[in-house]
């Protein structure tokens, strides 16, 4: 048993999303999530940098006395996991192995799409993570650049994004996959316009759940689970390394629907 | 006269526009560039944090012994520029002045645009500083988001650049303005779409050139011009605080049209 909380990052607030399946799946675990605003976003930048800047957030983390950590990060996750690995005492869980895991279970046709940034998509930890799981599956990667920005800028079920998303995911469309994980914890905001594209036949992976369900599941190996007496919820402590209205606003419309539940 | 290098810094590659016109009016003048490629993009960050940022920046630049420091980044001239001025004894120079001064001096309609960053826009700087020049010109400023990423993707001359910057300029449009300030370095590259959509008879103000200008002068006024004897250009030196692939694609595509010229 252990009372400390779970730490969370992410480059921003995409990572929210993650949290809101923590809290949903993990009732009576204390969180607290770090974004990066003042330095994101991290998909563009070098795997040296990426690196630093998630050694300094799991250190901020660890500051606090997070009894595990979970980098909510496509990105960081994809270049920095096993450096934080090596580093730290605490378990650590990032967001490609469970998404992986549920495309590679899903897919019939044995033709599985990603998208994400263009650093996930460069590290190829998706395809190697799901090749790892199914050696016969054929993985199409295609990197999105302009989605984030489509996200924050709240053009979500919008005729631009629309013409944009298309031309993005013609190749996954003649692939002819029926699982397309979604890379980049902005891309769940975009469900609409990705499947209008995509057709209702192709599956949309979004890594936030299946996260939540790992974390407990770790929680439960390691016997770091909160008491169940801790059954009253707790509200996150939610950080961030810069504060522009630019993001008090998207963060102030997410925590919203994100607390109270 | 000295034979000190100018220095020149912007949040990542945009500023090489800048440094581009400055070659051109300022040959003989040693030049040191920096992007903060691993922070970028200020634009959308809180002016705390875009001060902080400039500091360390300009405190960069001053230990390589510039005479001069030039501000290549709109949303760092827009927030940080007093506070460098104040803080270090050689002359700064930022872009919004010389933006500024040559929109109130075009307008003959005194009708004025503004497009930029969130954090310009919002700043107001160049509505300030064109209404000090002429208090009977109407500016209209429109922060356009995700202008930098469309043009890092290369979709310069593209249907769907045309129709964002349609939906983005539509309100200037309807003002009926004969003079549109760039008030960000990656705009310059969009300009046959703003062309497009502005129509022919809307000028284009873009603050490399003024800026380069106002430059020369400021070393004349102050007696630090390098010696004419220098006549033989020197190749810029480039800095950049992180270099991923991608970075690393644009700026060799940027520093192949600047040296040589």
């Amino acid at each position: 048993m252990s009372e400390a909380p779970i730490g969370i990052f992410d480059s921003g607030v995409g990572g929210l999303t993650v949290l809101k399946q923590m809290l949903r799946h993990l009732p009576g675990e204390k969180m607290v999530y770090l974004g990066d605003t003042a330095r994101l976003p991290y998909g563009i930048k070098s795997r040296e940098t990426v690196v630093r800047y998630s050694l300094n957030n799991a250190s901020f983390l660890l500051d606090k006395g997070v009894k595990c950590l979970v980098v909510a990060c496509n990105t960081a996750s994809a270049l920095a996991l096993d450096i934080l690995e090596t580093r730290f005492q605490v378990p650590v869980i990032g967001v490609i192995l469970p998404g992986a895991r549920k495309a590679a279970a899903a897919t019939e046709k044995r033709k599985v799409g990603v998208i994400g940034t263009m650093a996930t998509i460069r590290s190829r930890a998706y395809e190697l993570a799901i090749r790892d799981r199914g050696p016969s599956i054929d993985v199409r990667s295609v990197p999105c650049p302009l989605f984030v920005s489509l996200a924050e800028e709240g053009w979500i079920e919008d005729e631009i994004t629309y013409a944009i998303a298309r031309r993005y995911l013609a190749p996954l469309r003649h692939e002819g996959i029926d699982v397309m994980v979604l890379g980049c914890t902005h891309y769940p905001l975009l469900k609409p316009v990705l499947s209008r594209v995509m057709g209702e036949s192709v599956l949309l992976v979004d890594s936030a759940e299946e996260v939540a369900v790992q974390v407990k599941k770790a929680l439960v190996e390691t016997g770091l689970s909160a008491s169940s007496s801790a059954s009253e919820p707790v509200p996150p402590k939610i950080y961030l390394t810069d504060c522009s209205p630019h993001f008090l606003e998207l963060s102030v419309a997410k925590a919203l629907r994100l607390w109270p539940r």
